[in-house]
Parts: structure tokens; sequence; C-alpha cells
């Protein structure tokens, strides 16, 4: 049976990983943000669900670190230049880097990052003798910045759906996991594992993803430093608002949208979001929806042609770590 | 002999497969600034000298061209973010990206186009199934950031020496074309010729810029929308300001510095720069060593383990090619 450390034993060990990055490089301009993303910290379920499965299967370590950190160095590339994009100050309760270090150091350090992402990427591909693992990255990276464009796209845009919703959640934020989960099984040497692993990674993506747009409003213990209800009183379109639009006929729903979008007092467009909430149990029918998406991607890895104490040992990390107060 | 097609053959073909990379993706506001941007034109000279000297070498051609248009991606990624950097609002007569599509769409784009770069080169690898291209150009790319970020620094400082400078501007644009001549090298699997050829790019890339910088004052034929000296008006340290710098003792180099930047009237600075270009003939001077690095790259070219055929065609494509009117 495989020696599978405890998930805990794992982060200190990827955090330790991460420590060794030597990034007081100079110029200490384009550097020094770096320095300070990569130590922002964060729960690093991607990077974790990567080192978790390759460790399941049995696969080498040294690969998986390389991997997992260009995975979490290109995923914070991607917060520095959306918070640009997001007009964002706040990052974990500090400066994000463009507030911090100027908008120009937040581009060009972000940039740098990506172009690394790649090279850790390259060097666990060397380990592994393989080619598969930088396409997959390639056509992960291009997805991403898809997603974050239909992000920006659909704030100006009234008539999305909730399947474009979906869609560009998918883009934006489970790709990256499901790359994490499918490039486990590449470098674990299990490629066919890798397609439902991929799909498992995505459909727990967009359970979790779903789950932030519930907690926002449902959350009985909110973050630090978050409001509740925030994304309604900003005015964003989150999977909240999609659920209500499913319960309107096509009239009141162009009526909603429009109004949504035009209120201006905040704490009104909230209080009247709550109202339709309890009238048509959104609450609930959101959950529904959440725990669709978790029991399907439990289902996929239920159905991995993997040995029962392997498929129980990846059930119980998905569960763990993706587990949330819902 | 090598059947090496002339230089203006090669870049009508490099344009040909330019206009067969497809940029008509969805979604639009992500990609169309791409498709702007590849299409705004340019000498193409990083890519065709990556072309040339692969023909030269006897070197297969798909590879070449994937590569080349991968490095070309990624230049014009790099002047998207640039322009970003520098507020540039024009660039071959035309809006910059940023100008044109906005601040998010540039800082997207081009993100999405450096992740393409990485894929054209990626697939040049595996034409030629090498691992060694990816790792020189993600070094350079890297290094090209770095470049990027000391000119930002060195706008702030006055304290900056000339070789600072060309410290600056090798790693921002020489070390692409260092890039584009190693590459072909590895393309064409003459391995042993790419230090040599690195170094000659290297040497081609300085001699390039300064002559950009000696241009601005001393071309009888300005670009399109260059004025004269619009470097100097702008309060730029360029290669003709360290040039005079060089001339003057510690003491006078500090109250020059501070004069230059200080100095409100933009008219008044170029007619005292003038004056001190005359008194120290920097005409000439930067001249000389502009004709320093462009001997030295030509020395370089001799001394290569090649046929002697071979030297003079490259010698050839280099000085057509990299010939301006100074």
């Amino acid at each position: 049976m495989a020696n599978v450390r405890p998930v805990e034993e794992l982060l200190k060990s990827f955090n330790d990983f991460m420590k060794n990055i030597d990034w007081k490089q100079q110029p200490d301009t384009l550097y020094a943000p770096v320095d300070y993303m990569m130590k922002l910290g964060g729960k690093r379920i991607r990077p974790l669900s990567l080192l978790v499965i390759t460790e399941i299967l049995n696969g080498p370590a040294e690969p998986a670190y390389q991997a997992a950190y260009g995975l979490e160095l290109f995923h914070n590339f991607t917060l520095i230049h959306d918070d640009i994009m997001d007009n964002a100050s706040i990052r974990r309760s500090k400066p994000t880097v463009h507030s911090g270090f100027g908008l120009n150091a937040a581009i060009l350090s972000g940039d740098v990052m990506m172009i690394e992402s790649m090279r850790f990427i390259l060097k666990a591909e060397q380990l592994i003798q393989k080619k598969s693992l930088s396409e997959l990255f390639i056509r992960t990276a291009k997805e991403i910045c898809e997603g974050q464009a239909y992000d920006l796209a659909y704030e100006k845009t009234a008539t999305v759906k909730y399947s474009d919703y979906l869609k560009m959640i998918r883009l934006k934020t489970s790709v990256l996991l499901g790359f994490a989960m499918q490039a486990a099984s590449i470098i674990a040497s299990k490629e066919a594992l890798g397609e439902s692993l991929y799909k498992a990674g995505i459909l727990i993506g967009q359970a979790f993803q779903l789950e932030d747009d519930w907690l926002d409003l449902f959350s009985d213990n909110p973050s630090f430093g978050k409001i509740k209800g925030g994304d309604i009183i900003q005015g964003k379109k989150t999977a909240i608002i999609f659920e209500l639009l499913e319960c309107l006929n096509e009239h009141s729903k162009i009526d909603f949208i429009k109004w949504y979008e035009d209120e201006k007092d905040p704490q009104k467009r909230l209080a009247e979001v709550e109202a339709g909430i309890n009238q048509y149990e959104i609450r609930s029918k959101l959950l529904d929806r959440i725990k669709q998406f978790q029991d399907q991607a439990l289902r996929n890895l239920q159905e991995l042609e993997l040995e029962d104490h392997l498929k129980l040992q990846l059930t119980n990390f998905v569960q763990s770590v993706f587990k949330r107060e819902v």
C-alpha cells in the first residue's frame, strides 16, 4: 500500500519547498513584488491537490513539487493582473501588488512570474521525460485568460445566461484545478486516469466557486475583511443572481437585470435581492446545485480504474480539503 | 551549396505564414487586440534572422517558422505591455493597444500572447526533438523583463552609468536577437555554433539600439511620425547623453544630469545638448562606438567553424538587414 503522507505534512513540505525558491534577485524593482506575492499566503489547494494525488498514485515527488510550484506561481501571476483589472486594493488583508508597488511593477512582475512558471513546468517535464505536461499547461493558461476576458465582458453585458456564467468560472478558475489533478496522473505515469481526474477537478472547482458565491450571502462566519452580501452590494452577477433569474419568466428577468444594474442604493439592492432569495428559496436551490457538482465529481473518482483503498484516499482528500462550512 | 532564398522571399513567406495564424477566436475582447497588434506591421528582423540563418545552416524550415512566429509573438507582447508602462499612445502611426482597446484588454491580450508564444516554441522543439530551445527562450524572456525593469528604474535614477545603460539595452532588446540567431543553430543541429551566433546577435542588437539613439538626433530622414531630437526633448537618457557625460569630469557630470533632469523648457534642453554635442564631437564618437560593436559582431561571424561561402552569406545577410542610414 502506498505510503501517503497526511495533507498537513504535505502542505508543510510544500511551504518549505516554496521558501527555498529565492526571489531576492536583481533588479529588486522586478523581483520584490514576486517575493511579496508568493509570501502573501493562501490555502495552496491547487499545488496540494497535485502533490497529494501524485503521492496516492505512487508517482515521483521531485517533478510533482516542481509542477506544483509552477502552477502556484502561475495562479499568483493571474491574481496580480486580475487585481489590476478589478481595481482591487486589498488581498488577504494586505495591499495588492499594484497598490503597494505601482501599476508598472504589477504588470511586469506578473509577466516574469508567468515566464518563470513555465520554467518550473518544463523542469518537471524534463524529470519525467514527457511532453504532455507543458501542452496541458499552456492550454489551461490560455483558457484562464479567456475566462478573465469573459468575466470582464460580462460585467458590461445585461444578457448573460447562467450557462455563460458557469462557462466563465470554469475557464477562469476550475481548469487550473483540472490541470493540477491531470498533471498528477501524468507525473505518476497513470495517463489512463488523466481525463477522469481532469473532469473531477473541473467539477470540484465549479462547486468550490459556487460555494464562494453562496458563502457571500449565507456564511455565518464571513472570511476576515469580507462583508456579508458584499457581492450583491457591489452589484456583481454571481450564482445567487443567476439562480434567482432561473425562477423568473422572460419578461421579469429583463426587468430584474435592468433594475439590478441601475439601482443606485446598494443596501436597497441587497434588501430586495434578499426578499427574492427568500421567496424563491435560493439558499437551498444553490446548495442543491453545488451538491450536484460535488456528487458528480465523487462519482467520477469512484469510476477510476484504481484499487479501492486508493480511491478511498482520493475521495477522503477531496472531501477534507474542499469541505467548507456550507 | 545550400540553396538560400533571398531575404525578400523569406520575408514574404514568413508574412504568409503569419497570415495563416488565425486570431479570430472567441472571446473577441481577448483576441481582437492580438489580431490588431500582429497586423500592425514591422520589419520582422528577429524572425527573419532566425529563418535566414537556419536556411544558411541548412536546417529544416517548419520548426524555424514555428520558432520565428513564437518569438515575433513574444516581441509583440512586450511591445503592448511596454506601451502601457511608457504611456505611449501611438505605435506605427496607429493607436497602441491600450489606447485603442483599453488598459485591461492590453494587459490580458499581452498575457495570452506570451502564453501562445510558448506554444509555438514548444511546437518547434517537438519537431526537432530537442529541449534546449525552450530553455534558451525562457531565459531570454526573463532577461527582457529585467531589461524593462532597469529601463523604468533608470528613469528615476540620476546616477546611471553608461555601462548600466548598455546592460539595460542588452537585456531589453539585444538578447532576443541573440536568441533568434542561437535558435537557428539549434534548429539546424549546429549547436557548436550557438554561442558565437548568440554573441554576434547581442553585438548586432547593441549596435542597432545605439543607432536608434544616434538617428534620433542625426538622421537626415527621420522615420514617419518622429521628431528630430525627440528623445532629448522628452528628457530621455539615451546613448547621446551618456557619450556626452563621458567627456565631462565627475563634478560637471553631476551638474549636467541635474540640469538635464530639471530643465523645464524642452527646446532649451535640446539646444544646450546640441551645443555640447558639437563641442565634444559626439556625433562621430557615438558612430565609432556603433562601429566597434558591428566590427566585433562581424569578427565573431568570421571566426565561426563554417565553410567560407556560408560565412559570406551570413555576413551579407547581417550587413543588408541591419544596414541603416548611419
